[in-house]
């Protein structure tokens, strides 16, 4: 965890321009000229276009790249129910992040109600405006019904991010943490330690991916959700167990995966002893895991751990989820953001945690060489790749489920889009990346034995830019 | 009126980033620190503030400098009602407005709304969000009575611009033209023709500045508002005439000023024959003003007259007043926008155009020398004094009135600040003019009989900066 002081943080928000954002003009508007565009008369044009063909909209303002971050402050972080305008530093903070991994813009709204029905109406009525909404740290149960809802009345992407970006990002490290621990999903025991609106998702998630509902037993602050029980709203009811177990302890014994959503330090060492063999453990409390890193692997060298800590391998962070997301769903006009376009990032994040990592990304993160395995089963969020694997797998989804209005035809195209979007499109490398494989020739790799060309080789190999020969010493 | 075809303005508004608004990052955020204080784990430290201090949110986010612009779509420009979305170019340009002439940054929000109570309701849902709100392009009468619960029922400053900016600019143009045309504004007969949302706002202020009632006639699309008359709104019998006119044609004869909120080419040059002596004609219909300009002025030698185009002198345009009225009321936490703070910015426009006018104001409206007079009864939009002129004048009457949460005490030092903003601020002239004016010295001004020299000594004389002496040709 990088180290600051309480006074730091909040020197980082304030100063002559309080906050984290500002709104400035993409076009020019230095001359009478450039405002009689922007503004009176010349503006009545686009008006008029979108008067006559809606889906204009998309072409003369900025809706189509516009998403919201809605929150009424109910559920901020970990702070409980703080206000509307206690956590707009958050919202804010949620714009920004999707601004600097996507290049979406963000309006942070934040809402005066807790009532469904209003808060619905709310949303709704200003929809108009946006090309997509994240709902953001609204509390349980009040959170599921407002986006079900939102997602069934209104013909934008729609999504709470609390609920299904750590489902997705969770599920991806579930992937590849059975892969690595040799299990299969329909097999896999799961204790989930908390009931909210992340765990539920997180659980529904991992259902629907393969794990048995059989299988799941879910523990709230009261006990484990059972038959037994007199105190559970609906949505708990989907995750009654059969089985005759009555605290996280007994639930545990023999168990393949513990994922916690809860508090900090409720997962004793004992309990991680009485699991089976090779468990996993996703202790994603924050700001502090439901066991302490270093604490849990002493106890099992076996073990496959994930926290949402940036502190320890396998950061379960939402940062690699909804910013590509939501690029893809806006990219290809998606009406919403159904199942397939989840289960589309899960794999692609999965997918991606396999692949050779950028030397920056090793950087980036003072490694030496991530590499795919027990401490590495999910990507970094500072990994430039993200943005051009997750988007379009996401944009790819929803086409094939045939909720895109505008689809991607040539994804080749898509992709230097995104590099572009991010600044991070190099012209010259392109034209010769593009010149080489159009006739790739053999190149000797000498030092064949070191790491670094070994790597350089494979990448050439798997790019298709040359044919490389290694030369080497044998056998070293 | 600055020349574009539709196509020019089609093309402004569309691109790879279609619209003319992004929101970005005003803090670092290139490291995993950064990020850890713009978000989680750090972004707690304000939220916990704010929660405990209500008041730290202007401190720790962007509140305090934002302001929603939000319109339902009904009255857009002179397009009427074209919806929500269609109005977003529109809406979206007048953020640009704010950011450009005050730095106020704009969240622009389209409401799918038409009815009076859903629409409050939905404003007062998202206020949280906000440090103000302009309402904008709403139709009459729901835009009065929403603008009036708005302002009742939230605690930051509301003003429905269509309203009062066309009333707040015209009426620093009434003043100086009465003064140049010699009437007194209590014996003025007035002809309101239109009767829409700003219509009725001109009036009201008009009246409160000091014309009396009893001079006054509005004209609607129906007829002159008179007592006869049984389809009249509550809002139009505040104007009801008790003079015995039935036509626009009657009650021009003999009336000092003619106010168009109308549509084009409704005054004929023989209603202007007709009228008193010195008249003041504000034919104010966009685009095209209630008499063409050339034409009216082929009239009569002794109009002044004012339209709302560029293209002609004394336009007005509401840019002179929502971003600095804004500016002003956000810069002292003023909890609305009170008559005593119209009022300021009306003189505030009034006097400013009584000063000498900048060079490089002449030099963007290709004019040579704008001086005070038939010709320039207001200033231009684009004289960079307005914000330090009239948001400052704006402030201090919230101050005065009660409203002022945050009341300036360093004048000086506020108004640098305002340069600052716009990125104006030359300190090493400032250093150089404050220690001139400590001990201010004679300095010669030789060609004293050249106009930009005796312009340069005045201001010299004005600022307190020297004591000019001029050296000249007598008498030439």
């Amino acid at each position: 965890m990088a180290k600051f002081t309480k006074e730091d943080a909040l020197r980082y928000h304030e100063g002559v321009r309080p906050g984290k954002i500002e709104v400035v003009p993409t076009k020019p508007h230095s001359t009478q000229l450039d405002l009689s565009l922007a503004y009176s008369p010349g503006v009545a044009e686009p008006c008029l276009a979108i008067e006559a063909n809606p889906n204009d909209v998309y072409k003369y303002t900025a809706k189509g790249n516009l998403v919201a971050v809605i929150s009424n402050g109910t559920a901020v972080l970990g702070l409980g129910d703080i206000g509307a305008e206690a956590g707009k530093p958050v919202m804010e903070g949620k714009g920004l992040l999707f601004k600097i991994f996507a290049d979406i813009d963000v309006f942070d709204i934040e809402v005066d109600s807790k009532d469904i029905d209003e808060f619905v109406k709310i949303v709704k009525g200003i929809a108009p405006t946006f090309g997509g909404i994240n709902l953001e740290d609204i509390k349980a149960p009040e959170c599921f019904a407002i986006e079900e809802r939102l997602k069934k009345e209104l013909e934008i992407p729609v999504m709470h991010d609390d609920q299904h970006g750590t489902a997705i990002i969770s599920a991806a490290g579930l992937l590849n943490a059975a892969e690595i621990q040799n299990k299969k999903l329909e097999d896999i025991k799961l204790v989930v330690n908390g009931a909210g609106a992340s765990a539920v998702a997180c659980t529904r998630l991992y259902i629907s991916l393969g794990v048995q509902k059989k299988n799941i037993v879910m523990v709230d602050s009261r006990g484990v959700i059972h038959k037994s029980r007199t105190d559970l709203s609906a949505v708990k009811k989907e995750f009654l167990t059969a089985k005759d177990v009555n605290t996280l302890e007994e639930a545990l014994v023999g168990a393949d995966m513990f994922l916690g959503l809860s508090v900090a330090d409720v997962l004793t060492p004992d309990m991680i002893k009485s699991m089976a063999n090779r468990p996993i453990v996703f202790a994603l409390a924050n700001p502090n895991p439901e066991i302490a890193y270093e604490l849990a692997m002493k106890v099992r060298d076996d073990l496959v751990m994930a926290t949402g800590r940036s502190d320890h391998p396998n950061q379960v962070n939402n940062v690699l989820g909804f910013p590509f997301i939501f690029r893809g769903a806006l990219d290809v006009k998606a009406t919403g953001i159904n199942e397939e376009m989840k289960i589309a990032a899960v794999k692609a994040l999965a997918d991606l945690a396999k692949e050779d990592v950028p030397d920056m990304v090793n950087t980036a993160y003072k490694e030496l060489n991530l590499n795919y395995g027990t401490d590495y089963i999910i990507p970094k969020p500072l990994d430039p790749r993200l943005l051009t694997v997750v988007a379009p797998a996401v944009a790819k989804a929803a086409m094939e489920s045939g909720i895109a209005h505008a689809p991607i035809t040539d994804w080749e195209a898509y992709e230097m889009e995104l590099e572009q979007r991010m600044g991070r499109d190099n012209k010259l490398l392109r034209h010769l990346t593009s010149k080489a494989k159009r006739n790739p020739k053999r190149i000797v790799f000498a030092e064949g034995e070191n790491f670094k060309v070994l790597k350089a080789a494979q990448t050439v190999l798997n790019e298709g830019i040359a044919q490389p020969i290694l030369l080497g010493i044998q056998n070293i």
